[in-house]
């Protein structure tokens, strides 16, 4: 099987990686149009050529789009088109993005919608670029695989072979639910990192020692805002309703906690704390 | 040498265990209210003894009052009361808590002042009790010493030397600048964690299975959500104005994220984000 990967960044790399090694792919044809990030990507073995977007579309069996959600956006019509002109039936188009409403918009009345896949494979780090790609990434995690039923049975069940290969999980969604879904479990704390990393940035302007007294909790709580604005500039806008929706019942929980310390109620912040607590179940 | 430790939790009971380890204590007298956790302790040998408060007061050479900081205000009067009645004028006590302000404060004027050392080991998980208590918890952490001035300087060699023992870097601030740094780099991100949580709780009401999507960057930012109310209700209250400016900014910045996602300005979330990226630069 040649697998064709679009983005050779942390997802695309990684999965190209697993697949080739795995011997899901017999060879891989990346296309990243990023000259650095293409001759690292060369270098480090992600691929075995760099081809151009329609030599990628037109050689490979299964062509996987990784890139910003944008993007996808506005290529994963053009991969059906070429499929169109080639008329064989038989190509497969799978998507790795965040969010998953536009994407399946975007070709919903495309007349090779069949060979589209929709997936969303929870892994990653904060880490972005060629560079981030490594072995495993996505062993034991979650796939979501988003309105399956708009896909070609064939087609689906070789991408399920894929992420199969990759050790994921799958999960079976309708696009909105998910999107609903990973507004409140991942674009939330993205969002909530940024701001605390603006929120002390800001102060170490004029306290030039205050992350002398950074503890592992605070890396922890802030990691994600090393998060890369190519990928979460086009999230945050395409799931803006549902990351609004979020913000601001989150906005609501800042405040109650605001007011109960303003006013000393010991008994409401311990409350809120023991309901906070709860995530201990869920968290392993 | 012995210690007397007052509250065997995640830092009293781990502090226990390397001193007695690494030879510092030759004995470890324990102070532990809660029934349940006191047997916990003894069984675990945190402590060689479990004794009453003025017991330990008076047969240790070293106190170490690590409780939660509202009990440790009202505490260590005390200890210093009992230190001035046997009057040989040798004796140490010396407090972990994570606000130093009010801790200081409450001693300030007191005849044994001199014998009080205020520090704050900058080390911890998000667990607590007898049963989270670890050996090495402080290797190569820093540990804050606040007004060290007002300690007489024996005493404040010997509590540097017991540091020493647990592998920490000292830090010498003076105790409100402390308790603004501490409010920036730990205080926010446990009220943030709490409110993610709390957010995320609401909506699994309806959506039972939200949490399969949690992936790893979701679990460490709510990570410190599992925190006790028994240690962060005091903290919240006694540094109550640096916590509500912090929060305060801490609001301003969602709301301009929100603003910028409202408004699809793109380049203005891109801004932010790299704003925040520069939280790389101060992270290992």
């Amino acid at each position: 099987m040649i697998v064709g990967v679009i983005g050779l960044g942390l997802i695309g790399g990684s999965m190209a990686i697993d697949l080739k090694r795995r011997g899901f792919a017999d060879k891989v044809l990346g296309v990243e149009n990023d000259p650095v990030a293409s001759t690292a990507a060369l270098k480090m073995g992600l691929a075995d050529e760099i081809v151009t977007f329609e030599d990628c579309v037109r050689g490979s069996d299964i062509v996987v789009v990784a890139v910003p959600v944008g993007t996808a956006v506005r290529m994963l019509p053009k991969v059906l088109d070429i499929f169109g002109e080639e008329g064989n039936g038989t190509k497969i188009v799978l998507d790795t993005c965040s969010t998953k409403s536009q994407i399946v918009r975007s070709v919903h009345y495309h007349p090779q919608r069949g060979r589209f896949v929709a997936t969303h494979p929870m892994a990653g780090t904060e880490y972005s670029g060629p560079w981030a790609a490594m072995p495993n990434l996505f062993d034991g995690r979650a796939c979501i695989f988003a309105n399956s039923e708009d896909s070609d049975p064939q087609a689906l069940k070789t991408v399920e072979g894929l992420y199969d290969i990759l050790n994921m999980r799958p999960i079976y969604m309708n696009a909105d639910n998910h999107d609903v879904h990973t507004a409140y479990v991942s674009h939330i704390s993205h969002i909530t990192s940024f701001a605390l990393a603006l929120t002390v940035l800001e102060k170490e302007q004029d306290e030039k020692h205050i992350f002398d007294l950074a503890s592992g909790g605070f890396s922890s709580t802030v990691r994600l805002a090393k998060s890369s604005s190519d990928m979460w500039v086009p999230i945050l806008t395409q799931n803006r309703d549902n990351v609004l929706h979020v913000i601001d019942t989150y906005l609501d929980k800042m405040k109650e906690f605001r007011d109960a310390i303003s006013s000393f109620d010991e008994a409401r912040i311990e409350k809120l704390i023991h309901e906070a607590n709860r995530i201990k179940k869920i968290l392993r």
